[in-house]
């Protein structure tokens, strides 16, 4: 796709567009990244209907590891099954600290207050990997589902999470996470589902859906 | 949170209630699961203003690295900075083979010609690991702002990736994904952005952004 004629004047003429355009755009980036100085520890809300909520969020803690970080996941509500991103992590030995707390998805247990104890349960670890200062980044996998269904509660959670330590980055992940949640988040990404191949009978795939 | 005294009446009537919509929850899943019987590779696309693009694709590269799979990786745009998850993507040796091909964002490099050649061969490295069979996922970071930009022509890359081996999952990412292309993906999620911590003047971290 690349062409080996000497450019015509049009060519010319657009690549120079081009040039400005770019020119333009460079300046307007420089000046935005040059406006933000704070570091912070964020917290990091990925919802929605769509896929990739924890996908990216265990994206996030590859991207950590790359950095030197040490990275807690907490699991909520899923751990009825071995994911592919668990045997992965292994490579990094204990600069992963990895809590599968959860007993299944809710409609696997049926089970209200056995539900409520595995939150609790999966609750109290998350408080212990905040407390822990060699962990950089912590995700609270499925979260918003656990609080979708009252089995922890809701205010206790957020003050919980809005009074981490200043380095700590949280992820939560889940869908229909609550307003409160958001209003103390610092970033939220709403996945939203434009096309899926369940739809179309494509099942569920090793190294895709687990 | 758990609860150490007895159930009262209304307690397990609520518990009831609550088994009673999850046994129903799990009846139409189970049925869902079991009508899906078709395996394929995937063409996924992950586009939209938000955050989690790239970062949900390289998590599902750990996901397939965690399933034995080889990953295979072109970036098209990217490339200006070495970033955490490939550094974090050397713990996995050879079964990652990762191909920085850009020269930085469009605005960086503010040179048209540059740009189209640089995509021209980035797309060639694509079409090599496409065909090799070793690899089950293949993630082509960032080609839509290629396409975006008319880096490459729409129509060949569109049917190139529709002509993939039938084994092969390969995941594009970028913003503003051409109508084309997701007609042609099995699988779109959109990333919506509804809040940013930049909008609050914090920067760039890594381990989060880079």
């Amino acid at each position: 796709m690349s062409d080996p004629v000497p450019p015509s004047p049009a060519e010319d003429e657009a690549a120079a567009r081009h040039r400005a355009k770019m020119e333009k755009r460079k300046a307007v980036q420089d000046k935005e990244v040059a406006e933000k100085t704070i570091e912070k520890g964020l917290l990091v809300v990925h919802t929605g209907p769509g896929k990739g909520k924890s996908t990216a969020a265990f994206g996030l803690a590859l991207r950590m590891l790359g950095r030197g970080g040490r990275v807690g996941v907490v699991q909520f509500i899923k751990g009825a099954w071995q994911t592919g991103e668990q045997d992965a992590f292994q490579a990094f030995g204990d600069r992963v600290s990895w809590h599968t707390m959860g007993e299944g998805f809710t409609w696997e247990t049926q089970d209200l207050a056995r539900d409520k104890a595995a939150a609790a349960r999966a609750f109290g670890k998350a408080r212990e990997l905040m407390a822990d200062e060699t962990i950089s980044l912590l995700i609270l996998d499925e979260l918003n589902i656990a609080l979708r269904y009252d089995y922890l509660d809701l205010a206790e959670v957020v003050a919980t999470l809005a009074a981490r330590r200043p380095g700590l980055h949280v992820v939560v992940t889940g869908r229909n996470a609550k307003p409160e949640l958001l209003a103390a988040a610092d970033l939220v990404t709403e996945m939203g589902l434009v096309k899926h191949h369940f739809a179309a009978g494509v099942k569920a795939q090793a190294g895709i859906e687990f």
